[in-house]
């Protein structure tokens, strides 16, 4: 049986591959693997029967045989280790690749998941415009680093691993905002990303997800 | 030859145990593991020779023999997975202790970073007051729902393991706000954490560090 993984019925991003499941189905395509998809409204999250599968009521799940897992980080991880593709063999390109998953998660999105929090959450707010340049300060010196520290490599330490399907994932969340185009190399390797197969295997599924919702309407 | 980790020459927490190499001292300490500390200066954090080991400028950081590893996440998994007592030996309940590791550092230490944000990095913005009542009603939305996943129990899934000491360690950064004080079962999780002799002997340990850069002046 393949794993069943849970998705937004209708994802807020509007089917940019920008929720969660995306680095999911990204990761299990990478590892070739095929997948099965329950999709979840915002209703049925909160539910107590998914909230079983997940206690914050969020997407993705993964559920493989008797195993549930929850956090994409981890889901993204849990392939990883178990197929080939995704991370170095040597025990301490392995560690290494580990920890630039983390760093993806831990040190690179949060200031970037808090322009979601200034343009949509307190949108309305008075501050809204002086803390977006805040924030905007705080992911450029991020980005700074990194760009730095990437140099001219096409991956962040060796062979494309599941730290770069992660970092990717998280850069793509600036697409709109501008914000990359200051560091070129940056904006080579988010490219890069979205050119493998696949993700673009992963982005047309869930792409399909969200037109088959909209067009019912 | 024993690991070396990087912290603080001087904690900005004022030796509470919340810095990060506090996370990485404790695993240390749970897997009876003996290691050796560099202190760094804020300068010194900035300087080559560090961001060649931390490409963020920040600690903790973890040398072995010839492996460099940064993100404190990633160190405690790395602990974990190569001693004894931090992790379940089955590998569906170690898959899920690790997704609770995830959990606990990407879904519920974000809004409570934010804490940060408001009383600090923004503590003299006008907008104060009003936005650390929004941060606090996330807070409080992800503590309900943690809490009722522990419900009675002494740790997140099982025994202790290295979920709980993330996990713990995430919470204790609103000790001092009173915003647990509403969720008894998380209080006493945290009390049940902060006992045991591994969490005291590496309190012990970075509380030293702090006082003699104090009584250096």
């Amino acid at each position: 049986m393949p794993p069943t993984i849970t998705a937004f019925e209708r994802s807020p991003d509007g089917g940019r591959g920008l929720a969660r499941d995306m680095r999911v189905r990204w990761a299990l395509e990478e590892a070739g693997q095929p997948y099965e998809v329950r999709l979840v409204s915002f209703s049925a999250m909160k539910a107590p029967d998914h909230v079983a599968l997940q206690p914050f009521g969020q997407i993705p799940t993964y559920e493989e045989d008797d195993l549930v897992l929850f956090e994409s980080g981890a889901i993204v991880l849990h392939i990883a280790e178990r197929h080939a593709g995704l991370l170095p063999d040597h025990a301490n390109d392995r560690a290494r690749a580990i920890a630039w998953m983390f760093a993806a998660l831990d040190t690179v999105e949060p200031p970037i998941l808090e322009l979601i929090t200034v343009k949509i959450l307190e949108g309305d707010k008075p501050w809204r415009n002086e803390r977006l340049a805040l924030v905007e300060d705080r992911i450029r010196s991020r980005l700074k680093q990194l760009s730095v520290r990437l140099d001219d490599a096409d991956w962040l330490d060796g062979a494309f691993s599941a730290a770069d399907l992660l970092m990717v994932s998280v850069l793509l969340r600036l697409k709109s905002s501008g914000l990359l185009d200051d560091y070129v190399n940056l904006a080579a390797y988010v490219a890069r990303g979205e050119a493998r197969p696949a993700y673009k295997r992963a982005f047309a599924a869930q792409l399909a997800v969200f037109n088959a919702a909209s067009s019912v309407g």
